[in-house]
């Protein structure tokens, strides 16, 4: 896998159960994955040279993120490595507006959209509209909702050389996403469709089954999701961001790895996400996707913004202490503000206690304080 | 963890989540542990300056097996070394005598027994009875079931200067297992009691709980190894194997670590056994030990004793085209006729066929075969 980050590291250790190791090109030694895994080499992710030497160990390469140059992983295949994801499938995880256009193309329903290169491009398409960078964008990053005219900030895009695309402005619901899995040999699998919660642009909160979802809904969301990954020819994890909105399902962005999204699954499903995604990338027979109870919330847990807050060892110590049913993922990462540094999972039967209790020990882990309105008995009965 | 097998392994996989890296003394580089985990130091747990140098990194050692020399862990403990379990507890899982003797004292229902030191301390104890060494035994190995007199095997044992004890052969309805956790705080957490399966003197099947048990005889089992746990001071993961009889529970064996009965709680526990000895060895609160469905069925995966099997790649991918809800777990051993290389798990709702298709898979995996009567649809319902 291309990138230490903290999907390498929990595929690695879903790749352990399969009597595997996941092999991992990290720029650090310090990354999550290298810091658990033995097979690390050490390099950038944008050294076609790095990247060949990484893929002279492995059966397939496959990816952590979305950031290597399509150019080079088009090199490795040309080498003959297998690449899964391959470069014609990533470049639509890649590229928003090749991905906007194929997935019109395909009639799959996608906000209005339009290229920008000049000042004027975004005045022709009009307010309120969400202006994103095309490339290289996360989190939140790379996204700007224009309310009414900026071209202050469009003219300094331009000029810094961002490639540049507009979008209508989506009124919705709620977000949810499509998990899927394909592998080389075509079949497909798709866990339960999930809501997912935005704060600021980043995924705090997983509620799997997405809550009142009805299940015609659910079944179009998946389907949406399957069908993207044969056209596009993915191998792997796709995650596909949906708006629900008034008028029926629109695709926001896709991901062909792992995916925030989908770490309920390590303990809500049968499969995670990470097995599944060594499956399909090794080309084995998909795993069960069934979930293993009623409701699954899975909650980021953010660095902490306070500079006294007590060390992470306290407070998970705390948090053992009063939720003995939390899962808890830890990254192995430096703390930051709002940086990811894992998350908790609950499994249970009743959304509310169980939503409640994640949230509640993500926010304790993220600030070493229980959050406004928490009853030392909350959750008890869980 | 001083040694590198599947135990270490495990626990590894466990760390991860807790934001950790088990850090293994090993004798090689391709036992289980060193090919997924990164902090490796090669040497023998026989060693007293490798166990030395390996302490040093160390916050808490603890370890996958008990053959560490109790007298070196009495040295680790006088250099001020954190050591879980401890000599004083570890002691009653490496001896029989000292363990039969300790439980004897405290009231804990054991066979009758009595040491060996001479051909005729056997005959004076009567037949049948079950020789056992003293140290070393496992997996079958050490014991032997007598049904009359062999003076020659009792002679050559003791010419060889291995230390003996009988005990008296113990009519059993079936095996059982009480899974507990203890930490240094003293917090105790019990598994569900399950029933274990032997076969040739191997552990093959481990069924979660234990069917048919009743509350009264579950509760016993439980208090008993809790009350073990505490009296011995063990802390960690102990296992205390029991037999059932017309006349109530009797005390098999003791394992002060994760243990072959508790695998199954990876996948049908909220806390698996791995992560509950990190958390009592690192005094962190224990985790929930609730099932996560009302049927969990481990089966042990044993080498293939063929020598023209198709290759264990080539089985999986057909156990995973086959049952897509069994969760493997291998362990990256070398294959050997009857060696525990891995082991399967199935969750669900109903025994039979959750037992079923866990028993099918680990027979297929070990073999390359379906069991006898085995039909194509069977388990289509899981």
């Amino acid at each position: 896998m291309v990138g230490g980050g903290q999907l390498a590291r929990m595929t690695h250790q879903a790749a352990i159960a399969l009597g595997q190791s996941l092999r991992v090109l990290a720029v650090s030694g310090d990354e999550p994955a290298p810091l658990v895994a033995p097979g690390v080499d050490l390099g950038s992710h944008t050294d076609l040279a790095a990247l060949r030497a990484f893929a002279a160990h492995c059966d397939v390469v496959t990816l952590d993120h979305e950031h290597v140059p399509t150019e080079h992983l088009r090199a490795l295949v040309a080498d003959g490595v297998t690449v899964h994801p391959g470069p014609d499938a990533l470049i639509h995880a890649q590229d928003k507006l090749v991905m906007r256009r194929r997935l019109a193309d395909l009639g799959v329903p996608v906000p209005a959209f339009a290229p920008v290169t000049s000042v004027g491009d975004v005045a022709e398409f009009g307010w309120p509209c969400v202006l994103k960078a095309v490339r290289g964008g996360y989190d939140g990053r790379g996204v700007w909702l224009l309310r009414g005219p900026d071209d202050a900030l469009v003219a300094s895009l331009l000029e810094r050389g961002t490639p540049l695309m507009v979008e209508r402005f989506v009124t919705m619901r709620r977000e949810l996403a499509a998990l899927v899995a394909r592998s080389p040999f075509g079949q497909g699998a798709c866990w339960p469709v999930v809501e997912t919660v935005q704060s600021d642009g980043i995924c705090v909160e997983v509620i799997a089954p997405a809550p009142g979802l009805s299940t015609s809904t659910a079944d179009e969301a998946q389907r949406l999701a399957l069908r993207v990954a044969e056209e596009l020819g993915v191998v792997g994890v796709l995650a596909v961001e949906l708006f629900e909105t008034d008028d029926g399902l629109v695709v926001n962005e896709l991901a062909m790895r792992p995916h925030n999204s989908g770490h309920w699954t390590i303990d809500g499903s049968v499969t995670s996400q990470f097995e599944q995604h060594i499956r399909a990338v090794l080309d084995y027979p998909l795993g069960a996707t069934d979930p293993v109870a009623p409701v699954t919330v899975m909650a980021n847990v953010l660095g902490a913004t306070q500079p006294d807050v007590m060390a992470i060892d306290e407070r998970l110590h705390h948090l053992f202490a009063r939720f003995g049913q939390a899962k808890i993922h830890l990254y192995g990462k430096a703390e930051r503000p709002g940086r990811k540094i894992g998350h908790v999972t609950v499994v249970g039967t009743e959304l509310a206690p169980v939503r409640r209790v994640a949230s509640l020990a993500a926010h304790w882990l993220a600030t070493g304080q229980w959050a406004d309105g928490y009853d030392i008995h909350e959750g008890d009965h869980q």
